[in-house]
């Protein structure tokens, strides 16, 4: 039996990181691999009590078809919290998805054509990534430095480039670097997008995991044409598993991704959906993420200072400092081969992420993404202590 | 602004049956035009237990993320019970989507190249129609009789055509005729596809709804190289709202969907998925079955002898008698245009689907849809009746 596949198949392989995360998987590991919320803080008392009253009082429409765009209660809160990052929108603006991840496969699906061109930043993230590789865009990767994306390489780029669809920014604790842009970076993106007339696909999972500092507004609050479209989820500050995230836009552009949901799933579990906006007016979700930006601060707290004890003070070796998200980055000396550390650092028994997966045209490889927010604070000690040994026999 | 869109979106249009549902939604009105199961008969009370059970006893996995592949105790669950049907599978054989309206755009996204050939029965299901789309086929269709498609004509396409991808059926109540196949004719077309080396994608959200006779065996139980996908769902023998459906195949081309999930949204929801499973341990799935199967059996005979007495007894007029499923189909009079007759049904205050929408290449206007699972006996009798008018001042 012969299979013809599809063309756009051979862009597709199996997740790096989900055969790494198998490798971590065993109990003697300790784990910075993967990218999970923390279990022990979801609201399971909380959603029982939901679950309950939702099925008690609308029963039947919790259980049946609805609406593609989603459960118009539930948008309109969405939309409501946006206007604290600077988004004036209501719930009309707003399509309810199966997680972000949803909204990147359809943005790829909505613009890309063979060979059109996609602009992210280096490194950027890798489910993104694979998203859009199933609609075989070409990329093109713009340094980054601690502001956000390099401006000048941007406009070089949109200036030589006439096949851009649109740039992809997660402006807020980027994964996997943990970097946020600056205000006036965001500013000038999309003045740049105005100018050379591009789309901006900005992915804030994270913005809401702020452990100090002030929320900067969205890239979307600067859109004054409606080209930015924002992809929201309720994955890190409600929970992963009831897939819940969201695409907030505007007119021909949004009703696309209406038009592509339909299509793809008809439309997002309506109990899901139910549940959380009746978790969201039963209960306070700031307060909720109060709860879990106290114990994620303490675990990235940990971590930064176990790296500063642990690892090896060597030229090349540097981190970032997240003020938020779940994520830190590290750059190694560039003789190291994060895979090869990988291996030793297995040995160790613990686990990370090599960076290269991250890299959407590849060639780096002493880089790693280190997660803080699974893991116990003793664990990450001890992990942070077999890591820095690791590195040290590498050197 | 403009927005280059990619050039699928051109194929894509809004669901015409969206819109006429819109119309359908004035509380005056008998609707016929939706495929909605009935709410009164969703297992709510049940569901309650389940969702506080689950999350008592495994909250903290049930809100975390989870394998792409779904919750290996639903989906060893969903492969014992295809053994009914005469497949063979374990477990691992399953892939948990969302909806199986998700394996239908999977099933696309996969296998279509622009311009591949894909082939359906003449009338298919338009949501399948809808997510093919997006990957820019030619559609052939086939002629349909009361066994199911014509296999001359099918012979006839795949001698003649070298770009069939695979060939799309919904064998048991078909959506939108309520026809099933013989099983001469799902071994032939097994037959087939061996011979001219296609894939088959077999749909069968309606096979367990079976009023009256034996259940067939599954097309796929013929399959003896792994060409045939079975599509499975639980949005009719469970809820439609909670979107739980699977995709059953073997191999490479499995691992194909798993990958293509992964890109799309990681994962369905592990709530809905631990909730399903539980429900299937603590309650009778088939029991639950055998409810909804009473009463639609009921409005079924309802609705077939309103039409016997309402409908006019003109050359030209045929209704299909189903077995089983939610939908009966109406020729009409090659001279009514059924967009017409649609118009001067909902004057009359009832409502149905015409079928143009039904058919990948357009070009018939005189039949119509009719569902009989979501209307109450009386209305039903009343609908008809109005309907039957509607018909008649169109002679």
């Amino acid at each position: 039996m012969n299979i013809h596949y599809a063309d756009r198949m051979n862009n597709l392989k199996a997740s790096i990181i989900r055969e790494l995360l198998k490798l971590a998987e065993r109990p003697e590991i300790i784990s910075f691999a993967g990218g999970l919320p923390a279990p022990e803080l979801f609201p399971v008392e909380a959603l029982k009590k939901v679950g309950v009253k939702v099925l008690e009082e609308q029963g039947m429409q919790a259980l049946q078809y609805s609406a593609t765009e989603g459960y118009k209660p539930l948008r309109d809160k969405i939309a409501q919290r946006m206007a604290r990052i600077g988004v004036e929108a209501d719930g009309d603006n707003v399509l309810i998805t199966s997680g972000s991840q949803q909204g990147l496969d359809f943005a790829g699906k909505i613009m890309i054509n063979d060979g059109d061109v996609i602009i992210t930043e280096r490194p950027s993230y890798l489910g993104a990534i694979m998203a859009f590789k199933a609609y075989c865009p070409r990329f093109i990767d713009i340094p980054m430095d601690n502001e956000g994306m390099d401006m000048e390489a941007l406009e070089t780029t949109l200036k030589s480039e006439d096949r851009v669809k649109f740039i992809y920014v997660i402006p807020d604790f980027q994964n996997p670097t943990g970097k946020t842009w600056s205000v006036d970076r965001r500013k000038k993106l999309v003045e740049l997008a105005n100018e050379y007339d591009v789309i901006i696909v900005e992915d804030n999972p994270y913005g809401e995991l702020r452990f100090e500092g002030e929320r900067p507004p969205a890239v979307k609050s600067f859109d004054t044409h409606g080209r930015v479209v924002f992809l929201g989820t309720f994955s890190k500050t409600f929970c992963p598993g009831m897939r819940l995230g969201w695409v907030l836009g505007e007119g021909e552009l949004l009703q696309k991704f209406v038009l592509v949901k339909q299509g793809a799933d008809l439309q997002t579990s309506t109990l899901g959906q139910r549940e959380l906006n009746q978790f969201m007016e039963d209960y306070d979700l700031d307060q909720h993420i109060g709860t879990i930006l106290e114990v994620y601060r303490s675990r990235r707290n940990v971590m930064m200072e176990a790296m500063d004890t642990h690892f090896p003070k060597v030229e090349g070796l540097t981190y970032v400092y997240p003020n938020g998200g779940l994520f830190t980055w590290v750059e190694l000396p560039v003789h190291i081969n994060a895979q090869e550390l990988f291996k030793k650092a297995i040995e160790n028994n613990v686990a990370f992420v090599p960076g290269d997966a991250f890299y959407p045209n590849g060639g780096v490889d002493n880089t790693m993404r280190l997660n803080y927010s699974s893991m116990p604070e003793d664990k990450i000690k001890e992990g942070i202590k077999r890591l820095g040994e690791a590195i040290k026999e590498m050197l």
